[in-house]
């Protein structure tokens, strides 16, 4: 599962606001490490730069002209058919008042059928990414005002996104009326900025202030004046739809995203899954599967009072490595990237913490790995329930097909995959670890298939979009 | 002086089209170095791959996946406000009806006028390339077939261009009413080419069969069947206006251009210098500034009786060389290029034919290296008149205060580079020199500034194109 | 606190041993990122690719043509000195009888001298590195084999030295006299590895044979058949000096060395710290400086019953970052790697667990972190005492200056760094630590200043080594 | 036949002497372009950077820390064999005194054998380059004084060679005892410099004083102050024997050789070849095979009264061009470098100048492109007498196999070639060419197997080299 991106905005003239830009995405790059770009505007014109690659890779040799006073930046995890160098975000394009950019992050779901309309009317798209949809209605829009042309467009798309646009001048920082995906604004000495998760202020220096609301516009064209905040959405839904998979997997331990840490979340997942898998097995040892699993591990070894120990060690190097393809068969592929640490192993009965089963591919190979160091039982217990649809709302998830739980039973995946016992989380168990958000506030569309705004069925009336069959 | 672009495009079942247009790029690579594209169609999709620099450094690794049965290329010489990624042509865009790509060798006069009016209808867009306006302009048309919204986007165009159009199934190759920029037609075995010059034929094993005419277009979609002429300009000017300094400077020596043979024309440039300046200086041998001096220093040499010799060294390895800025006074950057040879020069009173003057820097640089390896006098012969006005058809000569012809005599210039003697061909000493030619078909407003088509003027009225000014 | 290299050797003519080396130095990695380089044998000639960075930078792109049944590798932690192209390991020489190559793990503390002397006779060294001198001692011994060649050579060297040798035909591995640095023998299908940690054998596939001993010769020319040993050296000192650091910060948590596991000795660290610091302070819970702390802490939980708990974030994507020096002020540099996570450090007493306090700088950023993010204490426990000396033997610490604990007390220490406790483990303590290694059989020279060999006294009177003052 | 190296040495305390080498090797590419490397020196320490491929892509980011006051440069044509990182020179070592850098062009015909014995007696080599056995000799030498040490070593050298030494102090020229290959002094501003060729000497600013004698040694070691010359060699030979194909082929007509001018040379070359083939066909036009082939040319047309014109187009960015292997068979390969001129060659008889026939297949390309382009004869005009033997000093001709004059008469060879005649230049006549050298002063023992010190007997009984098996 891979969540597709993350995105930085700052305004900000007393800095040079393409270094901050640069580590605002630094500190995003685990929700996209496939191209980075910067753009950047001093008011007249704007700059931009753009690679594929880790953000270190596109600007490790610095950030040749990109001046000015405000930015715009952009990481993305892409699937294969988004994979071209025109596709790289920020998008930026010349309209009829001057320079348009735009980052976004999630998915409009009747972007296909936009985007039929506007070429049967004489449009040219540029790239095959759904967002640049939203440029070209911008720019159609009749609409008197910049932020009316806006609101005008984003009131025609379905979907999640919580996206950046800016112009020679200012940034708008918007939300879709569900909050799908997270976006948040931080207060820094002379400037302001928003970002995909808090995380990022951390590391700029900013403080956050608070969440960007579903449906809000925020205009932000002044360093010290407070942004300019309206609701671009007339029609508010009763209820937000945040990704739960956010505090499961996707965004960073030290974040905080509507108001919930993602760290106390977790820690709550694995405590929560104490209490619902006790007495289903006797173990010694709590292990995770890192990054993601550890702190629920160490939430259910303090519920369970099992000792939590390493039981897998990380090789923090792995990147894309070279295998030769006669030598796969001989290779366990996880073991580059997870090695069974074998004094904690062996001759145990584990307990092993991961956030989710996808595929079931990987967590057959690890268990074979803890199984061949002398693990005497594998007891997997899974931070979330099973996966048993797509996600609409900007994890890659669609193909149903590859998800293991639409077509075995939980018996037969626990087989399949090696472990002795295998327990998901409940999902209100999983709803309730998240105790700063109202329950109802939870999108678990990929859990349960209640897809807040129909966008399932959007999304199967859609013509299929060009960027999929790319 | 420089040239901006060299097109090629190909149809053809039977080869790697890649790899043709590939090479017809290689023999065209002359007329631009800054950037290479490819683009393929297989009929259903296109692919292409960009990037800065030499054909051989873009492609020198390979074309990734560039499949196909026809394929479009441009090399393009760029002023530094082109000089971005987006900028790299082929343009390719997504319009109503597939892919569509293009790539255009001139420059489109009043672009910035259409430009603003799309835009003003809600037209985004994303490149700074006068040429993106054709496509807006095709995707606007209401017309019913692709050829007809072709006709009636090229029917608001001013200026210069010989283009090539390429959709998922055909190529369609263009040139403006008055011919100002040169295309030709090819037949190999299996398919169709066209091409900027007639020397990319020889390289991919293809016939020249003609010259694409002023207001045609030519529809290639078969690999065997005759292309399908239509003459998309209803409206035709008395004259042709080809663009004399293809003959004096921009086309390779090999290549044969309107029907007329370019080395032919040369060595008739220097035969008829001779005749223009007999009696005006005494001289021992002729030498040229190579290459594009060579053939009329021929010319020069066979009418005069004087002999032709090599008193100029061209360094083959010349590129862009690292010159540390404190060395730069040192060195007289000329010589990075062109060394002299003493024993030809050194005591002699030497004729050096060069093909124009246009700032007169690089004649002084010259004449200085020429007289400190010893040469007795150096009487220049230029085979082209002064050039007194910019070029609005495609050579980047748009800053006329750059033009020493507009501010000084050629006695005051004979002085400033340092030569004893210097001469001018004549205008008709020029226009003669093309044989195959009518003289009043011949484009030579950046001498005479007689502009066919008015171009002045509509330059004059455009607002300040965006592309300038970036 | 760095150390200086990884070494990794194969025979077997049943794999690709390029591929195999490339794993095998993937997983010691963590040794040195310097540099990496891999040289192969097919029993008539070598083959070598080297190159600075990263193991996948260097051969992520393949092979070329390292082909055979024999490779050495070698990955590289370089101080400034030594970073150039010329002293990339594996070294690689033609001698009388053939290929040789070499790959050390140590530092050779007479290397200067004997370097001296063997240029007064004549010799030309080729690259700064310290072993060079090995491969120049064995060229000019006149002992009959290749066996007694070595010998006659390791018999001069005075140091820590793990070293794999290759020729066209064999690999020979050999441990200094007191086993200073690891290195251990692995089987596997079809052949035989040597490596520095034994984690490199869970990659390529191989059981953990055994360490090889201090002062031994083995000789692997068969990929069935048991390694050939001999005793190189004939004065054995009465204990061996396993260096203590290892087990403290360098090696890997799953490796084990000298039959001691990484991953036991440093939670018996943490345990012994708890247990010397019971009553000192009251703290609500531990958190560790990932990834070395990380068992510590772990241990310091169980025994302290304190909750162990993520408080630092750690960015998996550091590299080289690329920070305008003018923005430097403003970032605390330590962020980039490490965040604190707000939830758990808020408010809380905490005990940090650190592997080492060296220069003190890191840990005086890191508390102003985590008091930054709201930590109402922070104890600092250490799992290794106060480093008061040189390593003379791999680890580069050799200017005693930059230590700070040879000029503040604890307290003083304490302050600097804005801790509100600091303590060290004892030096006992941390021996004990390492259950499965007699006390008397490490090397603690840099805690207490006892050289096993007398080190100190030779680098004192050692002429300055060339490649320190490079 | 390709020549394998430049060399460039300067002494100047006035300038920045890495620039300064990047020029003169700059003007020395075309002597080689498979690798490119600079040493420094600053009195005290030196410095180095080197690399594969043109000096524009070695140096063109720049010189990195290249600091001193003189500097040493090389640039390599090799074979296959020596095709390796390690072999990029100049070698730069350490040696008793300090450091040590040589650069070369020749080839030493006894290396084997004095490599043989000096591994022999235990000393490594860590190249395969002939020349880094004269390095070896010199350190082992026991004479009192570098100069001294020098000499000895070369006493013991078969071959050709013109070397440049460089300590951290001072500059070395050498040159063999017979002149084969070129080397000469030129005076600047501030310094000195040395090159293979005069050519350098116009880029850097610097008067062409003399040429190193044959047997001389030139130690520089002053900005100012006349360098001291020595004879190193008592034993000299009755005749020099300059490398004759250099003023054919190799060097660059604005070069000067041994007091020959080469342009000049080759001006004459082709008279005396229309001096010697008159009455023997009947033609319209001279053209040439370019570059090399062009002085000759026009010497032709000026003995014969025929015109000279260019009736091949030389690609002036042919590099290494990418092929796919399946394309090869459709494209006659030399198209890519030259192109006939139609208008020229069209129904003309023509003479063709060419500098030499080696395999003869690149003629036989030619003259079929200029036949396909509608030549009605094709009269070949050789500027040197058929190569029937392999060169033993520095020309790349080893494979005496592959020479078409070895196994077929000159008849044949026409006949295989495509010609309608050809003829090849005397022996005598292409010796008098060279109106500044005694004619006995010139080796022409790949024409006439005469060999002026015995190298092919001493290449017969040299032990195969290493570095030819590589």
């Amino acid at each position: 599962m891979k969540d597709e991106c993350g995105v930085f905005g700052i305004f900000n003239p007393q800095v040079d606001v393409a270094q901050y830009t640069y580590w605002g995405l630094f500190s995003l790059q685990h929700r996209g490490q496939q191209s980075a770009g910067i753009c950047t505007a001093d008011g007249k014109k704007m700059r931009s730069k753009k690679g594929k690659g880790l953000v270190l890779k596109v600007f490790g040799k610095g950030f040749d002209d990109l001046q000015g006073h405000l930015a715009l930046g952009h990481v993305l995890y892409s699937n294969a058919g988004l994979d071209q160098e025109i596709n790289i975000q920020p998008l930026r394009v010349f309209y009829d008042d001057g320079d348009l950019a735009l980052a976004c992050n999630g998915t409009i779901n009747n972007a296909g059928a936009l985007r039929h309309d506007l070429q049967k009317r004489g449009v040219i798209f540029n790239t095959t990414v759904d967002s640049e949809v939203v440029l070209q209605l911008i720019a159609c829009s009749k609409k008197p005002t910049f932020e009316e042309r806006v609101a005008d467009a984003l009131m025609q798309l379905k979907g999640a996104f919580a996206l950046v646009l800016m112009t020679d001048k200012k940034l708008i920082a918007v939300r879709d009326r569900y909050g799908f995906r997270p976006l948040c604004l931080g207060k820094m000495e002379g400037g302001w900025c928003v970002a995909s998760e808090s995380c990022s202020f951390d590391l700029v220096g900013a403080e956050l202030v608070r969440d960007i609301k579903p449906g809000e516009m925020l205009v932000i064209d002044n360093g010290e004046k407070e942004p300019v905040s309206k609701m671009w959405c007339s029609q508010m839904p009763d209820n937000c739809a945040h990704c739960v998979f956010e505090y499961v997997y996707i965004a960073r331990n030290d974040s905080r995203i509507d108001k919930q840490d993602v760290y106390a979340a977790r820690v709550n997942l694995g405590r929560q899954l104490a209490k619902e898998t006790k007495g289903k097995f006797k173990a010694d040892v709590v292990i995770s599967v890192p990054d993601s699993g550890t702190p629920a591990a160490q939430g259910f070894a303090m519920e369970s009072g099992l000792p939590f120990m390493e039981g897998l060690t990380k090789n923090r190097y792995v990147g894309r490595t070279f295998i030769q393809p006669t030598q796969v068969q001989r290779l366990n592929s996880v073991r580059l990237k997870l090695n069974p640490v074998r004094c904690v192993v062996k001759g145990k009965s584990l307990v092993v913490v991961d956030d989710s089963i996808v595929r079931g591919t990987t967590s057959a190979k690890l268990i074979k790995l803890l199984k061949g160091a002398g693990a005497k039982e594998v007891h997997m217990v899974i931070t979330s329930p099973p996966v048993v649809d797509c996600c609409y709302y900007g994890v890659d998830t669609r193909d149903k097909a590859t998800l293991i739980s639409t077509r075995c039973s939980k018996d037969e995946i626990c087989k399949e995959i090696g472990a002795d016992t295998l327990n998901y989380i409940s999902l209100e168990g999983m709803k309730e670890a998240c105790t700063a958000v109202v329950p109802n506030d939870l999108c678990c569309a990929c859990f349960n298939s209640q897809y807040p705004d129909g966008s399932d069925k959007v999304a199967a009336k859609d013509p299929v979009p060009v960027w999929l069959e790319d």
